[in-house]
């Protein structure tokens, strides 16, 4: 209801502020027996981590997640997962400045008017910060789907204008490895280099830039899903278009199906050695919301980092009067590089908890 | 949890296959006290009905509304407002010869895939049908929302490929009007012929068309919504990606954010006599999942209509062999136009429910 | 939210008022497959229906229930039932009198603090007649649990101060079949016949009696329930606390738990061919909140029909001054024996919702 | 959905085991603007905690909790209240003796029926231990409660047979005050000191003993609770069953109602200054579910310590042979009176939810 869980079976409820003393995760729901270690953990949370590269911010988090409870012997009980996050490398003194100044592009007035009164140390409780949560509880997800031959992959497609050229055919590890290779984690190397040098012009400029992501699920047998909410597709839209900066959200030919046909938008139906397959893959795997057995495809379109150095428009909340505003902290010009991880935990996520209802529709 | 049911204080469970008995809704957790009459759900209805022009099926549904409960003297009681439409106009007979051969685009193979049966008639439960009993429940919500000065208004954008211009600047009567003026929706009346013309090429080439609508919603104060998930955003994503052929949502700049500046993006704060207010607004009046104060802009992208009366290529289930498909019914070449109301009700319900979430959410 | 709706993954809402148009409830969360028709529902109210003997009030409701939707060719098809028992036999007008003064006993008063408006008549919602939804979602429970081999029985312990005699050793058919063979459904046909002589002293004196219904549920595998909040026995709590003039629940050895030693309370252990088993069950069937694989039995103390003919002190609302009622309609004059359809039906909703959690919980 | 989470706007969950890294609870829904310290939360923490008298277990919990994240300015911000206490005095190897011998009387069996692997240390999940965390979150309810003039208070009634003797009245710090000056929580000191030395038997016996508590909430205005399901005695009975130990529930008259007649039980109305009152409370201050204004009366009937020191039968589960088990740890022989801070929490998160629930029931 506070809006702090996520899903009904696998359920997550995260909580924790970005300068408070710890962000952390309760994840319940998820079966007993299945191996999991603060390693598996830790390896996600590593690759959200912020000061990984020239281009994202400088700021050092180490991000040493602990399991408090729901293992033992090094499986699940079946009881909740409790994973915490120290918070370290907090200045909140930076943030001072800010207090009566709300930043543009930011949740400061919208903090406010919600809720009267308001942590305004690095966003609060509205900051990335809090996607350590996700990407640990994900984390989770991802080795429950991986029992069922399920796994996701998400890389960035573009970038401050410049679009990703990718092979056709989806095989997710050498997407994963390609992606991981430059900072802007976009498996085409070429795309990628131009990509980087659109972002170093940004933040010269004192600006940031926008971009897209894409994020597959391989492996998803066909079924999972619900028929009229809760559809897979309106799950997934909602976990999407839920991380911070996401503003649309496409499944399969998303805007571009706006623009079809009928004869081009649907898959063709063939004859297949287990039963009936699809020839394309316009519909990004689901249909009335129900998976198909073919890749899901969700693409993310991101804004660029509400965070810049460069003079704004505000007004003083303690007087009421215009005001300018100039963003000092250590920001990442561009998002998509480091949403990847937390994207790929949304879906993890859904699919997890589907897979679970799933389970629960047999008589 | 098996996806029939939407919302969290203002709740809604639909019921109904298109060649079952009847369809309708409960509503639960509407407040006690607001007046309600069966002409106010019908007004709703109408507008989402079959038939209604030479663009549009030729199906004839009455599609009277029956509130069973949940009213007395006029108002509601604050107890469950059930809702029932009986069906009458279903030619069961016309789907005999699609048991066995799923209908490429459709949710055919995934129900099967769900639930090992599956009632083949029109759709069964996958029917745009069920949209009555949404339509329904939105127009309680849409008085609701008046209550507190909020309406919401939808209009066809873009339809096979022709896109309207619309004036800045955003008057909700005026819109409506405009759109309801033409069988297509589209508040631009040159635009709207333009797409007539699409869309009856497309019918007469046994195909279909899809397109874009905006649904926006003015007079919403700041401060709805929630801080991670169940976002104002998230829900509103899930809300319309749920609608059957809807592939991408967009919020504010949506999938043009992806290509813009942090500097173009950000909308800058003005002092008003009011408080603060925003001088632009690409974030859609939406930031950090919560709302500003500024008009709600949503957008979906609609896939073309999967009936088509071309031949498409399927599977036999009863054999396993590949086979081909004619669809005979009466469809629709272009969804947009009938979604329009169905959007605008799920807008409303995401509304009403924050609107009574921020009421829960003080000392 | 509003309180309508029950369970997690079987999950029923029910609607309507006692004098509003009809009756109904939407069972959603059935798995696909169950074999269901009108006349297994049926079978269940007609053992609710009043007017079933000399000691229940003579109203004469017909209460045949309509399926509107979730089945086709005699199976669920896991989408939602719908269904529905129009109000016939409603004389509104009988009502009038109590407009305005509140009924001791009844909710009244606390309706309206509630909701600032009521519907009076014969309770609006409040009113017993509510339950037909839920004995026809039980209806629906009990063949899905009777697939798995679970069958749940209730009858009359206790009544007006006499207590049934019931031999050791729970075999539920002969439960069944001794309970039914009389108006007071108590399986001591001794003990029924002093029960019938009380209840008809206090109908002559204009007043009423309570008395005790035990619930017994057999075949229930152990593990199904939760740790620590949806406790298996948590559930059943709510589950009948929640019905209409239920005053206690008790488990097991309930109440005479508080005057045992540990040493008589604790069932010992012993082996068994399929495992350890218990010696007794003075747990009820649940420890920790998770069935054992004994039988579960619940008790429910059930206070007087709180409609009485004698003249009781009320306040007068338009006027504030005290008054005097008197209530004419037709009422039992004790609840036990109806309630027990009632209360087998919530053991049963509670049962399955748990029966299919179950399977959601493994890897 | 996983059974660890309650509530629904005022919503916790805990999480941890006995001898795990720590216990906690994240609270969310809390309205923000609430002053809320460490030191609010640790006393109610203290009158949970074991090591407190001579009648109770001598294990030393220092228990300090710390708040992690919600609060700033000493104050609530809306977000999740995350609360931990770490596991200190936690002996884990005393309880590998009894990894195979699954105790009597305890969940070790039906947690392992429910999950295949179970943390057999301590009880683990299952263990007392979990209630800190309902103990911390109810310390927050109650603050809240106490902004609306609530006040929740819990004794003990009978323990060991023993009965107390309460005067009419009900004076809640008066209670609180005589339950706190003895260590078995009741109020009446002459019947404590009866009690104290059946404990003392009972513990020289090697065995435990049950009791009854009662738990008032007094101020609760009318008009808290929902009609069919989610009543106020519904969920209050679900809260109070679902604590370890508890094997009935009664609301006003309880058990007694079921041999009373309706003249008796039905409580008569009266002009009151402030609108209708109630002459007498039998029905415990809840009518069709919603509150009256009159206290709230809660009894719960606690079964013996199912931990005894006693030679008992049980089972091998590497043999599958008939065994003998005698618990040697550090076990309270009663629970009462250490349940009533437990049961005052549950109570208090009741209410507070419905509290906020009702707010969210106006238009």
């Amino acid at each position: 209801m506070a809006g702090n869980t996520f899903g009904t079976i696998f359920k997550i409820t995260t909580w924790g502020e970005s300068h408070g003393r710890a962000v952390g995760v309760v994840v319940d729901g998820c079966p007993a027996g299945l191996a999991l270690s603060e390693e598996v953990v830790q390896g996600e949370l590593d690759r959200r981590r912020p000061g990984q590269s020239s281009i994202s911010t400088t700021r050092k988090e180490e991000d040493r997640v602990e399991i408090l409870s729901g293992t033992f012997d090094g499986v699940t009980t079946g009881t909740p997962i409790s994973m915490l996050v120290w918070n370290k490398d907090a200045k909140s003194s930076a943030y001072d400045a800010l207090r009566d100044r709300p930043r543009p592009g930011h949740a400061d007035l919208t903090y406010l008017a919600r809720y009267g009164v308001r942590d305004h140390r690095g966003g609060g409780r509205a900051s990335a910060r809090e996607t350590v949560g996700r990407v640990a509880a994900g984390a989770v997800a991802k080795k429950l789907l991986a029992e069922s031959g399920i796994e996701v992959v998400g890389y960035v497609l573009e970038l401050g204008g410049v679009r990703a050229d990718l092979p056709d055919g989806l095989d997710p590890s050498a997407l994963r490895e390609a992606a991981e290779k430059n900072p802007v984690r976009c498996p085409d190397q070429l795309a990628a280099k131009e990509m980087i040098r659109a972002v170093e012009e940004a933040r010269e400029a004192g600006d940031s830039l926008g971009g897209v992501a894409e994020i597959a699920a391989v492996g998803v047998p066909p079924g999972l899903g619900e028929p009229v909410f809760d559809k897979l597709d309106a799950d997934l839209a909602s976990a999407l278009m839920g991380i911070g900066a996401v503003k649309a959200v496409e499944i399969g030919a998303g805007v571009e199906a706006a623009r079809m046909s009928g004869s081009e938008m649907n898959d063709p139906i063939l004859p297949g050695p287990e039963g009936p397959r699809f020839a394309t893959n316009c519909a990004g795997g689901i249909l009335g919301g129900i998976s198909t057995g073919s890749p899901i495809i969700c693409r993310i379109s991101v804004k660029p980092t509400p965070s810049i150095s460069r003079p704004q428009r505000t007004v003083d909340l303690s007087t009421g009067e215009a005001a300018e505003i100039e963003i000092k902290g250590r920001h990442d010009p561009v998002i998509p590089p480091r949403i990847v991880p937390v994207a790929e935990a949304m879906v993890a996520l859904v699919l997890a908890d589907h897979l679970l209802r799933l389970r629960a529709a047999r008589i």
